[in-house]
């Protein structure tokens, strides 16, 4: 007799490698309306430029409706296409219209190039700490990680020909956030950027250059892509969620044409196509020039909150943690002087009614750490004294109150534990 | 030296599996404007509810702005759910919206399903024929799939059990489509369907049912699906493509509380969520009753069609083909009683005219075929003298002259290959 009280439902290999999301549970704690939360890692809906997306919307839907509602190319709509590979081209790429592929926000694309690139047990290098995302969406295939060597100026070049590993253990990929990373803010110089696309091209080595986040500069733009220097050994996405609006759902990558038509097949497999509607009142808006006028609107919003953080940080934390002022993006990483697990703290932080994201998880679980990384002997290991803060939904005097609130909490723990004062001045400010 | 001419892009395994769709290439060719086609899989855009599309458009992004295009749940939209949740509960199922997974149409589903659920070399049931986009869909995770005995009444509920097949090679699920087929138009009955419910449960076996046609209905609503007797042994899926409209891209499955979040972690993993926007219009459009009066009206210019095309098969083909009439879908499937091969027919149907898609291609590559089924000693096998025939998207009156060209182009080729006219009478009409 089969024992029908069991499930009859076989899991597959991959499901015991995907987790809930630890983000997606600290997020689900601090979404409480009394806490003050600089846990985010959503655009401000403030910023969204609604009456030009209802206009659009009205127009698509009056003027080409049967062609917005049917079943639509896999590849994705063509004048935005033509639209994005325009922008990618003054950015400095030579991109055709034809190597780039509309996917469900660039959380698909990340998808897509994990699908046709990772065979089980296969190396990927990426950042520690990087976006958990992308580990989330590489995760089902089964790679392994081994974690990219870095400076202050990002990954290390020399660390793409993988120095200690042999030639048939070669990873498939590197994956890089160049500007303004997730979650540490940190924008990669344009010489590294150079050197970065040197080394791809000396070691036949593959970057997959994942850039949400460029256009949102408040300073200067950053430096053109490594796509535009090693255009055959990158796959390069993008993101219309924090330029538009994320609701859009809409992300593309750009593929050497040697790859392109694999990603297609993968694409059809995995969903058809992107929706017709949104992608129609996409290239509507853009191609009626909206970023013009919206983007400086966005970056002058971000930008006085950046600053305003960085003046809140100086003011309330200026003892306590280290950090540097990004140039763009929406985060904050700041590192505690003192020996404290951020994780451990942010319970006390929410009922003091301020949120962050403690910084463990972007480190993420089973990645390979560089050969040369010498233990250290602390009580508090770095990655857990690291937190994330954003500053793109909050005024400035929320920000403020937040971030004194959260000092206010880190010097209580500290008299609590009894840790002597003497401990915050055992390292500089940077 | 490293050879930097070679590509730097290694492929994974799967991508060997992944090809171009032999179908989409054949839509492809008869995609031109001087052809009648009854080629497509396409839902009519001339049915399209536009305006009450329109108008929820701009009711959603005035009222709801921020919401639709902020980041969105992986679950999709609560009220959309528990409208697709009430709709199942008013077609026999015991379904709650926690349930209910909203995807970007059910091709994402079938994606989802095969995620979790299909390791490489695992077997997997399928018709034969059976929809190409499903096994487009679990190809990549290189299942091997196993034919289902069937006979006219569907598949065999005896078949769910592997008789032949040890227990430690047991199928992950049983790909099925119990309302009008794709590609056959079959339907089954009630009774059949309760055994086949029976038989999942007494086997502990699964049933992933397939439903993107059953409000598509000519005669009479078709009998509950399967799900609604074996609820903890079904996945079903569902879709909006045919009822409201595909560039919507919104399909949705239900699961039992065993699996529902792993499948929620897929999808997290995949794309993090649906497109908002699209979702508040359906569930604006659906919440208001809109389908109360668009579905009659969508079934009645269907059935216009499929009545049409009875006629005009009968009139041109009766001596030349089989089939049965279609009780609901988009579907003719036809067998030709002459040994004349499909594929090789339609280019000659291209230059008199017409498209339509060769039904070879919907048995699949690799399907082992079940032990029993004898082979047979004939000039052209069975599967390669049948075709599928669309009647949504042509009048009655191209139906007529598509059919009636059709039919002279067999017969044409008929005298052309010799075959002398006593083969079109070797079998009786079903």
């Amino acid at each position: 007799m089969p024992n029908t009280t069991a499930s009859p439902f076989r899991l597959a290999q991959r499901c015991t490698l995907m987790n809930p999301s630890i983000l997606r549970e600290i997020l689900k704690v601090t979404e409480r309306p009394d806490i003050i939360s600089l846990a985010g890692g959503l655009p401000s809906a403030a910023l969204f430029p609604v009456e030009a997306i209802r206009d659009a919307a009205h127009r698509v839907l009056s003027t080409q409706p049967g062609e917005a509602l049917q079943y639509a190319p896999s590849e994705g709509f063509g004048p935005l296409r033509e639209w994005i590979a325009a922008r990618l081209q003054a950015a400095g790429m030579a991109v055709e219209p034809g190597r780039i592929l509309v996917t469900n926000g660039s959380q698909q694309a990340l998808d897509l190039v994990a699908r046709v690139m990772i065979d089980a047990g296969a190396p990927v290098l990426v950042e520690s700490p990087t976006y958990l995302g992308a580990l989330q969406a590489f995760t089902p295939f089964e790679p392994r990680f081994r974690m990219l060597a870095a400076d202050d100026a990002g990954p290390l070049p020399e660390a793409l020909a993988e120095p200690g590993y042999p030639a048939n253990d070669r990873a498939r990929f590197a994956y890089l956030i160049p500007d303004f990373q997730n979650p540490t803010g940190r924008s990669i110089p344009a010489p590294r950027r150079q050197a970065l696309a040197r080394a791809a091209i000396a070691s036949n080595a593959v970057i997959v250059e994942d850039n949400p986040y460029g256009e949102l500069w408040y300073d200067e733009a950053p430096p053109r892509p490594i796509a535009a220097s090693a255009p055959a050994h990158t796959l390069y996405l993008g993101s219309l969620s924090k330029v538009l609006a994320p609701g859009l759902r809409l992300g593309y990558l750009v593929a050497p044409p040697v790859l392109y038509p694999k990603l297609l097949q993968a694409k059809q497999a995995a969903d058809l196509h992107t929706a017709g509607l949104p992608q129609r009142i996409a290239a509507d808006v853009l191609g009626a020039g909206l970023l013009d006028v919206h983007l400086p609107r966005v970056r002058e919003h971000y930008r006085v909150r950046r600053d305003a953080m960085a003046r809140s940080l100086a003011t309330h934390m200026g003892d306590l943690a280290d950090w540097t002022v990004p140039a763009g993006g929406m985060f904050f990483w700041v590192r505690l002087r003192v020996p404290l697990d951020t994780l451990a703290l942010l319970e006390a932080a929410v009922v003091a009614g301020v949120a962050f994201v403690p910084g463990r998880p972007f480190y993420g679980d089973g990645i390979t750490p560089v050969a040369a990384e010498p233990a250290r002997d602390e009580p508090v290991a770095d990655a857990d004294r690291t937190m994330r803060l954003s500053f793109v939904t909050v005024t400035p005097e929320a920000i403020d109150d937040a971030i004194n609130r959260l000092a206010g909490v880190i010097r209580q723990r500290l008299e609590a534990t009894g840790i002597p004062a003497k401990a915050r001045a055992a390292e500089s400010t940077c």
